[in-house]
């Protein structure tokens, strides 16, 4: 019942509608710079808020001001509509 | 070595400078409104570290939407230059 | 379809399983201690995410250490099943 | 001004006091596991607040249940005691 895998002519075409986002590893790759250690910790503890409940979590990483976000969908065996789900969601966080 | 406590024209003053700011049982209060609980507790949590690095705690409250700051300074027995840092900070985070 | 009102005797049966719960102001409510502002925050993080999960938000406040937590079903006018559930993942939470 | 690099003999002297770090690419390292999102992010934002209390931000990654933090201070160009504080502190709140 996981959401399908995207083939690559639709994640091509949906990923032009975002900004920021590529495939890296077989994943929908962004990493977001804030101006500070502040703001990137506030921007990951929405996104957290996010993935609980869409019960999505993401591969991420941060270093002081910048948050790097890897998504893929392990029951589907790569990058499903879930993932542009949650890539819309955290660009909209970002703000 | 506290911050020493404002007189009520030191902070009609500088309380003057700020948006949304008000006096309430000797504190500094504002309610700050936002669009989710996402966006709520994402504020929290950059405020958190602003209030952990300053070592200035807030009396604060959160329901859904909503949260509610109040500020003043235990050992100046009043409010204090801290707590204008820290509603300034504040401010600037909610953005 | 909200989750019905518990009656009287439903919650004070279902609170005398919990430790630390009483009724205020027909809420459910209950004050944590921890060792610091750093493990109360840590705490009220992951109870975020569990609110934000259950689509149900708490009326909390925190001051340095402490964290109050007040749980009512708008919805349902008053104290439901939800509210004990979200009691309790609150307390395995604060372990 | 900064805490000075510690050379390899004094790393390996204070890393024996500790409990599952180890040094990769000249940094401290170690990796967590909680038993959900839920209980990793609560670890996450009290560490959060360690790191900006203590102006010493960490390199690290989470996936679902796990965090991983490297640790090393770029102004001493490597690793300091500033380091060894800081993974004491983690290893408090995971508990």
């Amino acid at each position: 019942m996981a959401s399908p895998k995207l083939t690559t002519s639709q994640i091509e075409n949906q990923i032009s509608d975002l900004s920021g986002w590529t495939v890296q590893d077989e994943k929908l790759h962004k990493q977001y710079q804030f101006n500070s250690f502040v703001e990137a910790f506030g921007f990951m503890s929405s996104v957290a808020l996010v993935a609980e409940s869409m019960n999505h979590h993401p591969d991420w990483s941060n270093v002081y001001n910048r948050v790097t976000i890897d998504l893929n969908t392990h029951d589907s065996g790569g990058i499903s509509s879930l993932d542009f789900e949650f890539a819309k969601r955290a660009d909209e966080i970002a703000g």
